[in-house]
């Protein structure tokens, strides 16, 4: 009966990056049978274990490549306009320049210039996505990019997680205390009102972002209306901005450059993932300091790695660069750094399927041309992604 | 009567690299026409200004794209079996293990492992490769490994300059000085009476390669019998190999971490290339010192970057990757990392027309997605290689 509509993958290893499944850490199936009906994964095993119904199948034989689960970028600031038309030289005015640009830009050529970042992240093997506004700043135009956001998620064939990031720096000559009421009182209702939110989340760094207070307060008046919080913190300096995750139950923490024990201890307790952005943490160069990886793993800190994808501090565009960053440059394992852009990003961007292939869970996949998931993080530049499926529909890459 | 063979591009803005053509020093050509026949330039200029016969001719639009020069890797081990076979934890034996995988590994394996690898590099735009034995150690194998590089060679459809790596390690349980007189009185005569060897270099660090005595006596050899040579010197201390470069006029001088300023002089003097390996100094984490990048451009030191691609202690597979951590990790200007990956190492790899674009040249070219030349050294990752023409034949991506 579903013979009919079901595709048979074989001759593949499948790493599922679900845990506790082997003691590689990547649940690894070798010569493994996939199944996928319907969108979603019918099922998944050692291919002498297929079902019979499946068996008389026309199974699609992948060559002996990888599969895994299509990786998850959980933390990445697509929505921008270049601030170099033409190809003049970059203008070194950070934020400033691209909010400026930004403002310029007509909806379309946004939406264009942002899908097609976002097409650069699906074909390296990208099938979650985060969509973080941020370079609007007043509050009408947060407002417009959320909707630009919803554009690039309907125009997608990969799952968008969409964030409004409330609080990045202050305007220009404005009084941060009345930014601080203009963003409570003004643009998260109206936010809240125009739909389409993930999660909101604040840049709290007392060098370059916005004050732990004013991040504070932003993130109790996003607590008190049941939205998910999220916090970029301490890239530059200790504001206490990581201590601020775990007090709002926010599910994600990012940079953490310079967060101290107590504010690790208390993510651990609060389930709060940090997620770790080495591709920033280069364009800082010598003055970067690292998170402090070991205490993350003492505390029970699950790890998330990201490109942070940005214009001027992070121009890091393929996620699987950064995880062997996060392996040469943070000093993780292959392993955590594989889970750290797939299973534990999954998990935090409340898509329950997301990062893991199993059973039930949508069929969002990667093929390689690699034999050992280890090989994904080893190289930087190689090994090649095949094809992409999101949805069980290819979406990047030969098929 | 040409206009029948020959293809006429348009709508592209082409950076030829040629040095002195403008002020941006990428010499930037915008909406440029570009005649490619017989495998070679046959004009390239402003569109508006395209000789008669070839307006006659029906352009090929690439729809507003970058043309560049095909990037050059001028220092690469491809030429090595993987020692995880199926998938088993790298083991971490370094150097010896690679030479133990490799000795094992039959012809034929070894020939397709090397051109999988070569492949990784062309699709990302590179036409010119630097084939480097090593990874036999003994005579007898290094022997064999040049001739698997001729089979490779004659395998690629782009240019390749093959290396002796004549002095790379001291075999296990060997006499150091007993080994150089196997490498200068057998290795030695038998690979140029062999053929097919483009050059020859020694690996010179008291820490993990050969020493400066025994470097400098191979170097000698060579010089003798008028083959160019080669160094790789001061990667984890300094070891006077740096100097070695200059004293017997090699064309190139790798890794230079630890090179003092005598050296650097000299290197300017002689016109000695430097190449920065910046994924090699990635790997050496916190025991990594940087090259003294001021001091080479204040002796005129030209600057190539290359992957420095090995299995070990350089895993970065992606040239242009290598350009922006040249820039991100070095503090290389935008110009000097595309000229490290293009003009410069394609003048010391004694190709006179590679790494730029002027009439008469190869036609050897790389398509990008891309406006300007700074966005294929700012970001990483992106944007995408669309396609690779080596003697005018595409050889990557679509055409």
């Amino acid at each position: 009966m579903f013979a009919t509509t079901a595709s048979v993958l074989v001759d593949t290893t499948v790493a599922t990056m679900a845990r506790g499944a082997d003691d590689t850490g990547y649940g690894l199936v070798r010569d493994a049978a996939l199944v996928l009906d319907d969108g979603r994964v019918a099922w998944l095993g050692p291919r002498d274990e297929l079902p019979e119904p499946w068996r008389r199948a026309e199974p699609r034989s992948l060559g002996g490549a990888l599969t895994t689960p299509g990786l998850v970028e959980c933390h990445a600031h697509l929505l921008f306009a270049d601030d170099r038309p033409g190809g003049a030289p970059r203008a070194d005015g950070g934020v400033a320049a691209t909010v400026a640009a930004t403002a310029r830009c007509r909806d379309d050529d946004l939406v264009a210039a942002t899908l097609r970042r976002a097409r650069w992240f699906v074909r390296q093997g990208v099938t979650t996505l985060e969509l973080k506004t941020g370079y609007g700043v007043e509050p009408e135009a947060e407002l417009r990019l959320l909707r630009i956001a919803a554009r690039v998620r309907a125009a997608l064939p990969v799952r968008t997680s969409i964030t409004l990031l409330a609080g990045h720096v202050y305007p220009p000559d404005a009084d941060p205390d009345e930014y601080l009421l203009r963003v409570c009182d003004e643009l998260l209702p109206a936010a809240i009102e125009q739909g389409a939110i993930d999660q909101v989340e604040v840049y709290c760094d007392e060098t370059d972002g916005i004050t732990m207070e004013h991040a504070s307060t932003i993130l109790e008046t996003v607590y008190r209306r049941k939205i998910p919080t999220r916090v970029s913190a301490d890239r530059i300096s200790d504001s206490a901005g990581g201590a601020l995750a775990p007090a709002f139950y926010s599910k994600l923490a990012a940079h953490l450059n310079h967060t101290d024990d107590i504010a690790v201890k208390a993510m651990g307790r609060a389930g709060t993932v940090a997620v770790l952005l080495p591709g920033a943490l280069l364009e800082l160069g010598t003055a970067g300091q690292a998170p402090p990886v070991d205490l993350l793993r003492e505390q029970g800190v699950p790890i998330a790695v990201s490109t942070g994808f940005e214009p001027d501090t992070s121009p890091l565009a393929d996620l699987r660069a950064a995880a062997h960053l996060g392996r040469t440059l943070l000093g993780l394992t292959p392993a955590e750094a594989l889970h750290g852009i797939t299973s534990v990003p999954g998990r935090a961007l409340s898509f329950a399927d997301a990062g893991t292939l199993a059973v039930g869970g949508r069929a969002d996949l990667a093929v390689w041309d690699a034999e050992h998931p280890e090989d994904l993080v080893h190289w930087l530049g190689a090994p090649t992604c095949r094809s992409v499926l999101a949805a069980g529909q290819p979406v990047g890459g030969a098929w």
